[in-house]
């Protein structure tokens, strides 16, 4: 076995975003939306789990969506073709989305009608992580094709999400994919994760998530209205 | 169906690479070594393919390999356990590398014993895409989970890559990926466009690529003795 040299080559790249994004969550408060941030790599499966989280959710949750692509309208197209109120951002190149850009999304939805807005991040397991959205809470999707060893190589990502969930199980039977492995890994980088098994095209484990997200949802819902 | 609105937030994040990239190249010229960047999203198949691409060339080019990740040393240790040269970039936070990135990790193997380097590029369809690394040919995986619509959305990454390398087709049975659909779609971005189709767990396909990846690499050795 060779012995194995590393480099650094760090450099802080990191902007003062974090103004932006408690001052958000306060506009949020007072508009009484609660806004997830959801993040994963390209391919996991966002959009889809998105619209059934929303069909999920109808009837006791208004939902919207903010999408970002770095040039493309293909995701907001396939939203607003089921009737979601959803907005494109395109990043021109940035590989994430700060809370300034969240807050022009916003501006371009109409915040009394939405309970819910749910942000689809740039597909990206780096950059998303680093910066706050201004988003309540962050969920990740790991789906099982990409492997176990995901936590591993992009820690970051799972210790900033509050909810982790693992899709395409449908593939598991194809997959050496080790669940046991993949929680272990991730509870050890964030204890209080909420883990949901999902898969985005049967729609298993769909209804497990959304109770989760209902009940986050209408709790921050609630303690906004105490407040004004 | 609700219209889409569109909202800007490009912004130039380009240092100028170029001329290290282009200095980089001569260098690889002189040393009669040839590098490939090698890219694709979290979990498409990067290690397993070049562990595989490598087994393929062993006997007629003696490889090595350049790791760029976040800030774990999973891949490399990986590699170098199979006895190959590798070594270890923690880009620490960066989602790309760069010419000068792989320059300092080029000095860092001993390139008078090697015919071809390979780079794992941080897995992102995003930024590495966007910086040229010095290498002399681009390939790139996409693989089948991920979905068909991925040239839709990175076009840039296809439009940059000389290879795809279409990975995990042993999962197509299970999947709606339409392959002829991908291929008119990267090659409609990129018409000069290679294109495998592969399984870096079975081996399917490897020794087509790597019959092509031969061919290039002692056509740039055979060049470079000729200018010597």
């Amino acid at each position: 076995m060779e012995a194995v040299r590393l480099i650094q080559v760090k450099e802080d790249i990191h902007a003062d975003n974090r103004a932006v994004a408690e001052a958000l969550r306060r506009r949020l408060a007072k508009q009484k939306t609660f806004l997830l941030n959801l993040m994963s790599a390209p391919g996991a499966g966002k959009t889809s789990t998105i619209l059934r989280t929303i069909e999920a959710l109808q009837g006791s949750l208004r939902c919207g969506v903010i999408e970002a692509d770095i040039d493309s309208t293909v995701d907001a197209e396939r939203v607003a073709a089921r009737g979601i109120s959803a907005i494109q951002l395109n990043t021109g190149g940035f590989c994430h989305l700060d809370a300034s850009m969240v807050s022009k999304g916003l501006d371009g939805l109409d915040l009394g009608t939405l309970d819910v807005v749910i942000i689809e991040n740039v597909g990206n397991l780096v950059c998303p992580a680093e910066f706050d959205t201004g988003a309540v809470r962050n969920a990740m999707i790991l789906s099982v094709p990409e492997g176990d060893d995901k936590p591993l190589k992009y820690p970051l990502m799972f210790t900033v999400s509050d909810v982790l969930l693992v899709n395409k199980i449908d593939y598991l039977a194809l997959s050496d994919f080790d669940m046991d492995a993949v929680k272990e890994r991730v509870r050890r980088l964030n204890p209080n994760i909420q883990i949901f098994e999902m898969s985005a095209k049967t729609g298993q484990g769909i209804n497990e998530w959304a109770a989760w997200l209902q009940r986050e949802a209408t709790r921050f819902i609630g303690r906004a209205a105490e407040r004004v």
